[in-house]
């Protein structure tokens, strides 16, 4: 089949080269010039500007976006909705809020232009093991690009989901799912580390072990084990955790639908927590037990902070090491 | 190597089985006749009393404990303190608290017996696939029972983790991070089936399609995946979520040593809430609006409550499905 790709990113370039490594025909585009060229060296025809990907395309041409959702996809959908014709087909495998599927949908739809949304999960692993692929959209159209799919994908790896917007719906719960998941594992560990074995244990013999017939194994402690078997203290990371939308929509769409995800939503605000260093709520705490009892509070002082006395700090008896007695210097906080 | 193996329930009958498979000599007691003599079809010997496993084992003698936690293993210990030798071997391999573990190697210890605990993961499908075993105590003891662990794990399944108490503090972590994973899931789902898009989701397929290539698989997954198959609207199954107390341990520990855990306290407390029918706490709560709003409640009449005419509620626009007009049919709530 021929595709034309837009959007020659790390995702979008990986997926150019599965579907070329498997027979089909693909045309890149991307507003920069380099990845188009770097394109060439994999067999991917390469365009310079939309235009050119339109003229070098088939009809019913295919036209698969990987760019970052919102407005970059917003404007794109407005380019294709003029440069395309009837018949022809968009897919959106970018991470697009699904009300945004509605729309773009609408937008090609008074043109007779079809429009698939899916949901691409497998990150930087996906050129060797396949894209797991959520779709919405019309059924014929899901069918006509069965075979893409099928290229993409690992062996049972995509899925019709619904109408429009149910793939990029699927993959926001997915991530929400996901955001619960490495937020469970995260404290878990830290459990560990703050014990009284804390020194004793080894987090990715743990890690791996755990990923031997018990019930938490997944594929995520696989890639804890591998970030613990290169820095067992992780020492080298910062607990600055990032989000891409997805989470902060799934908790959005919880919300609207008026039923509970604390679990969720508790994660995602994990995250944003990671990104303060001081929180103003922790400081109105602070402030509050200063004025109703008198205790003791950390005063900020440029960007050093004094700390006083130790007042309010309490030590729990079982924070002594278990099994060792000479651990100082072994020891980290 | 010859082991008695005390508690012949669902775990520890099938832990003797995939003993006396690989060739182990096993003789089992328990406190009941039946499990003792069904034992014996599957090549176990049988003890009826617990003097009888003692007196049927050659020293050094191991005696493998899987009995509940708490009371059960408390006594069998004080019995096997009595009626084991200097050099004999006890490993709990049950759900023991880990500081009741420091209590039972302390007991044993005054009579030089050696004493391991024993996290074991698996649950029923140990026999066929192993147990992971995650073990705590001595090294040498570790070192000699290697054989039995080798047997009873899958490949790389088994870990020494530290001193007395280690193994099952990280199998106590690990049940902790288990309830966070499941409660993530849980959620995921509940947002798809609340969604305009629930009417089209196959939630078997999700899962199972989840699990081809996705960041969110995961073993639990695959039995998400198993449980939607037999059962796709989980219409035979009341959201009535027990606990079996490690989940209550990991956030007890996280208090102790002072971190937080946010997401795995929410996922026991999730639990609580699951086996309430009615929370006095939402009744404080709805008491309070009707206090300061003058908004209605509902009320209790003997068993039955009565609706005030549905005010409060607000329905989103967008709990209409998406791509259907003709619902009715097919929706339950």
């Amino acid at each position: 089949m021929q595709i034309g790709m837009v959007g020659l990113g790390r995702m979008g370039m990986n997926m150019a080269r599965r579907l070329v490594q498997d027979g089909h025909e693909v045309v890149g585009y991307d507003r920069a010039r380099e990845p188009v060229e770097e394109a060439g060296t994999y067999g991917i025809k390469g365009a310079y500007t939309l235009p050119d990907l339109v003229k070098a395309l088939v009809q019913p041409r295919v036209v698969w976006i990987m760019v970052p959702a919102g407005k970059p996809v917003d404007e794109m959908i407005t380019s294709l909705a003029d440069l395309l014709s009837k018949g022809d087909i968009v897919i959106d495998g970018g991470n697009s809020f699904y009300k945004d599927d509605l729309r773009h949908a609408g937008q090609l739809g008074v043109k007779n232009i079809h429009y698939l949304d899916a949901g691409v999960s497998g990150g930087i692993w996906g050129l060797e093991k396949g894209y797991c692929m959520m779709i919405g959209g019309g059924t014929k159209t899901f069918e006509y690009l069965k075979p893409v799919f099928k290229t993409l994908a690992p062996e049972s790896g995509y899925l019709y989901c619904g109408p429009t917007g149910a793939g990029h719906f699927v993959k926001m719960v997915h991530n929400g799912i996901e955001y619960g998941m490495m937020a469970a594992y995260g404290e878990g560990f830290e459990i560990l580390k703050a014990s009284p074995y804390g020194e004793h244990l080894d987090f990715g013999k743990i890690s791996d072990l755990w990923n031997h017939g018990s019930v938490v194994r997944s594929w995520l402690l696989e890639l804890i084990a591998d970030a613990f078997s290169k820095d067992p203290e992780l020492s080298d990371i910062t607990g600055y955790v990032e989000d891409s939308g997805e989470g902060r929509w799934t908790v959005q769409q919880a919300v609207e639908s008026g039923v509970q995800a604390p679990v969720i939503a508790l994660s995602l605000f994990r995250r944003f927590r990671s990104r303060q260093e001081d929180s103003f709520g922790d400081r109105v705490i602070a402030a509050l037990r200063k004025e109703f009892g008198g205790h003791a509070v950390r005063r900020t002082g440029g960007k050093v902070r004094s700390v006083s006395a130790g007042a309010g700090q309490v030590k729990p008896a079982s924070a002594e090491p278990i099994g060792h007695k000479d651990t100082k210097s072994r020891r980290k906080s």
